[in-house]
């Protein structure tokens, strides 16, 4: 480990907590009524909440350019062209009634960062990219980090007419009807020569740095997730007229599915993989009639690539046998399958260096989540940083995480990346 | 048990299924969108439905009134007005994506009896009364047979102002809304010394008189039923960033409820017990959130009284156990309580004696469902006649009864109707 330098230009000391406040406030308002916030992937808000940001970019003279997938792009030329360029920024949807720091506090370290480095003129040799990714949550198609992924050739034009809503609607549907491209989305890649790294500030979504009254997290590795989607076809019929043993109920399938789940995941031989049933419909959902079908959604992670796919795998038979057993189908498809993902330990390296230098204390930590961070670095060496979450509450109305230790946070982002400015 | 009797004026073998069939394929147009059909209790749909069943008895000379509860009351007086009446008929509402028949088969023999009786001028002594019940399915409400109820002074002004629907709409507030009167509903009260009898006719809603190819049901038993709304309250936390062990999963809490329900009603120990959850929502229902709250109800059914209380009590007290094991809690409010009913024996036997006169086969057997006839039978001896349902499917958009089967239950109705006039 290299020992901390000096940190340069004393830069990150001007980072301000109450310009950051004043994004995430901003972007707080663009929600559909309801608890929290929901700022659907592909939706007239999420692009509104895009217009914020290329606004507040192009107010502060960088070029700004929203690409065929909806990614928003604001760039500061550095000293030398023929650099690759170093990038920092998240991503601006959330889930259903989620809340409003979940990639949003990253997009705003990104805003705050390029403010400060615009006004008071500090110099870089490589180009600065500040990004807004589009789609992130995977809440609505099922497959998360969609804008990342399309930059990183990960999702390509065929994906996009396979993955739908729960309305039927397919994300090409859905990207036209905002007025984007998907015909085009492989003008949106990235070339590899082009980067030189990319670090993502994002909430931890955990209790680990509150627990530990840690500033910051350095993640090391990014966990996979396999998501099914599993249909099950009983018979409705009525609560009253129908014997139990003449039952085919959905539902009661259904629930022993999802307490199987559960308890693979809390075995002691599986510790580490997350089994979570977050989405399951009752068809028709009347007290007095036997659910005719369920469909129900399944999230496995793992940071264990072989454990996750072998979950993933035996619930699918088990699910199947208990169908079976009740004289009900059930119908299961992959909706997305992302494999674990160990981010550079140079950069992350240059994280820890930085938070010493700042007087930060970090932990380095494993991260539960996808970020689009783990798709960047399949183009670059990526970063990820992360901020406590108070009571490690995400994609829930009460999540939170504090301004200051966003400022803290960007002011660590910064410093890497004029660490990583400087860099061969 | 008397020897069958000839029958009187050969008025049942008159009794016409394309009639009967006409008046079902007429209900069945009024229903919402979607599969099946769905016509709530105190809905507009529901009051239009009873306007059809108005018109054709007002066609027919009947003295015609709606009472306060929304019931719909077609009369012929008898030649000997002192005498108790003689009442038919049904419900008009629906469950969500229910079907045709349950409840409306009822009504339209009820349209057809009397069109039999005005137009033949068949001669009776008592008043013969043709009803629409009201509000009979628990589906919006969670409790059943609302119209009858009221009608027996089982329900009174104060439920009205309990029961609400999913959206938080009193049954006070749906019956103003549709121009019913819930402030006066003791107006709507039966007096036991105005009735001599009723007789309900039904489909089975099982599947016992189709697998013994027998024609007609003959009640001797309806099961008690004990509703609960259990309501769990967890805590939604992001699917990656929370391990097992800090979770507070409100579904997996459900889903061991479910279980647990199903478990115990296949108990041997149980057998007769029926335990149903058929409506459950997840919140917030996004694939990457841990469910932060689950609503769901339990339908308890059973013929033994002291059985379904029991069950009831240890389902609520098992719910409260799991819920506490996974740090949530779970909120359980009894939403109906009715005892299993012993229906009339005696007019039972003239049911049977009738079928015979009739050459149509029966079979005496147990009703798992609740019907008006169960709350009637409180102001006078009542009767329930089932005529097949198709695969025993029922509050499904596949319910089915041939015209046929309702027409030869029709002449059973007809019948004891025929008989009990008689009775002194």
């Amino acid at each position: 480990m290299t020992p901390p330098t000096v940190h340069s230009a004393a830069a990150p000391d001007t980072v301000d907590s109450g310009r950051i406040a004043a994004h995430l406030a901003r972007f707080a308002q663009l929600t559909e009524a309801g608890e929290g916030c929901t700022r659907l992937a592909y939706t007239p808000l999420e692009r509104e909440a895009h217009a914020v940001f290329t606004r507040h970019m192009t107010g502060l003279g960088l070029l700004v350019h929203t690409d065929p997938a909806g990614n928003t792009i604001a760039e500061l030329p550095g000293d030398d062209d023929t650099l690759g360029a170093i990038g920092t920024g998240s991503h601006l949807d959330t889930v259903p009634h989620g809340g409003g720091f979940d990639g949003i506090a990253g997009v705003a370290a990104a805003m705050e960062i390029a403010e400060v480095v615009a006004r008071r003129g500090v110099t870089h040799r490589r180009k600065w990219r500040f990004i807004a990714f589009a789609a992130e949550e995977g809440a609505r198609f099922g497959q998360a980090c969609n804008g990342s992924r399309m930059v990183a050739g990960l999702t390509g034009r065929a994906d996009l007419d396979r993955l739908v809503d729960r309305d039927g609607r397919s994300m090409a549907e859905a990207m036209s009807a905002v007025g984007l491209h998907p015909d085009r989305i492989d003008d949106a890649r990235w070339r590899p020569e082009d980067w030189h790294a990319f670090v993502e500030l994002h909430i931890e979504q955990g209790e680990v740095l509150q627990s530990r009254g840690a500033d910051i997290g350095v993640v090391d590795l990014i966990s996979g997730s396999t998501r099914l989607r599993v249909a099950v076809h009983g018979r409705a019929t009525h609560s009253g007229g129908t014997p139990m043993h003449l039952r085919h109920d959905a539902l009661v399938v259904a629930a022993q599915c999802v307490t199987l789940g559960d308890r693979l995941a809390r075995d002691e031989k599986h510790h580490g993989t997350r089994v979570t049933v977050g989405r399951l419909e009752v068809e028709p959902g009347s007290i007095t009639t036997i659910p005719g079908a369920v469909d129900f959604s399944v999230d496995i992670r793992d940071v264990d690539t072989v454990r996750q796919r072998d979950v993933a795998r035996r619930l699918a038979a088990e699910f199947d046998r208990i169908a079976r057993a009740h004289g009900t189908s059930a119908q299961i498809d992959v909706l997305a399958d992302t494999s674990p993902v160990l981010l550079s330990a140079a950069i992350a390296g240059q994280v820890r260096d930085s938070c010493a230098a700042l007087g930060l204390s970090y932990r380095v930590l494993p991260s539960g989540a996808s970020h689009d961070a783990q798709q960047i670095n399949r183009i670059a060496p990526a970063a990820l940083v992360f901020v406590p979450s108070r009571n490690g509450l995400s994609h829930a109305p009460q999540e939170f995480t504090s301004a200051a230790h966003i400022a803290g946070g960007s002011r660590v982002v910064l410093e890497t990346m004029i660490r990583l400015d400087a860099e061969g």
